[in-house]
């Protein structure tokens, strides 16, 4: 048989590229890809449900897990934890199913040396001036937030090319249509027919 | 931009995978794609064109070839020579077309060492049993020369592990639709789109 085992893709990109509204569209239209709900120590915001938006965990529950090699990547912000249990994953995916992390890119080079044989995906703005262009529209940010996130961004993209696949997001449905395609083709990929191969091989 | 350079698919599968089926298949397709005229010193047999079929080639003309780098793979057989030029797959790929190569194992592998960013897919049959039963429909095969094709057809597989794809023909269609989709993925692909990333973190 197949590899029955469902991929991990880790998916990243810059504020301003687009990513969340790409994901979406994504998750919409693939039955069999399931987004990675992280866990976190900090409080759960107003109408934030456990399980669904983070799982909430206490801070030594969290650092439990970190010395239980219970978190696929986890780092620090502002004080509090976030990270990506191992558990759930490794459970979807046992199940056949696709597991997709939206996460940073620090977070990302943690599990490409754990998980060799995961998917890495950086979404893309077309270009420096449209980056400034979208994050200058968010009405809320002033010119000194701008200009930090122009600074991460640049940052980001950076460590793009340690990723095995760039999507520019222009227009968001080709965008998820590329990401979409990308994931089926990654069942033909060897890794993933390995099995098959030993299979045919031991048949003759 | 993007990279504009066209792809180099190299093309491998044992004999009755019906790799030449989905070949047919998948070029009436993609109207960017070319399959690379493959250079021999045999003669031509009866309405074989010159260009098309083979470039005919004397044992000098492809000597000399070889001695001037000229040639991407080649093998011998049966006391005469077969290779890819390089000329004309560089001229189309210069020119933005994708070229794929339908070529053995052994020419395959010599690609790899020259060209890291070939895309290198294998056509698989669904069992051994189809296979077999693929080979004895051919009626003018003995018993003895189906027997040969299975030895070939193992020690052929046994390579698979070094391609890029596995794609398994079962329905002819479907296998060149996945053939399809794995050429058009590759332009994501962090090698094709090094050039984009360097222009975007220029720009800023």
């Amino acid at each position: 048989m197949r590899n029955s085992k469902g991929l991990l893709v880790v998916l990243s990109g810059p504020s301003g590229s687009g990513k969340g509204t790409v994901l979406k569209e994504l998750l919409a239209r693939n039955d069999n890809l399931f987004l990675s709900v992280s866990a976190t120590t900090r409080s759960p915001r107003e109408g934030e449900v456990n399980g669904k938006h983070y799982y909430f965990l206490s801070k030594d529950e969290f650092e439990d897990k970190i010395r239980n090699d219970g978190m696929l990547e986890y780092a620090s912000y502002c004080g509090n934890y976030y990270g990506t249990p191992k558990e759930t994953v490794a459970e979807m995916m046992n199940a056949g199913k696709d597991v997709i992390l939206e996460i940073e890119v620090q977070g990302a080079m943690q599990i490409k040396e754990k998980c060799p044989d995961a998917v890495f995906i950086f979404i893309m703005p077309p270009s420096m001036n449209e980056l400034k262009h979208r994050l200058s529209d968010r009405r809320t940010e002033d010119a000194e937030t701008i200009a930090k996130r122009m600074k991460a961004a640049v940052d980001e993209i950076r460590m793009s090319y340690r990723y095995d696949y760039i999507v520019i997001n222009d227009v968001v449905s080709k965008a998820a249509d590329t990401l979409d395609e990308i994931i089926r083709v990654q069942k033909s990929s060897t890794l993933h027919m390995k099995e098959f191969i030993d299979e045919v091989l031991e048949d003759e």
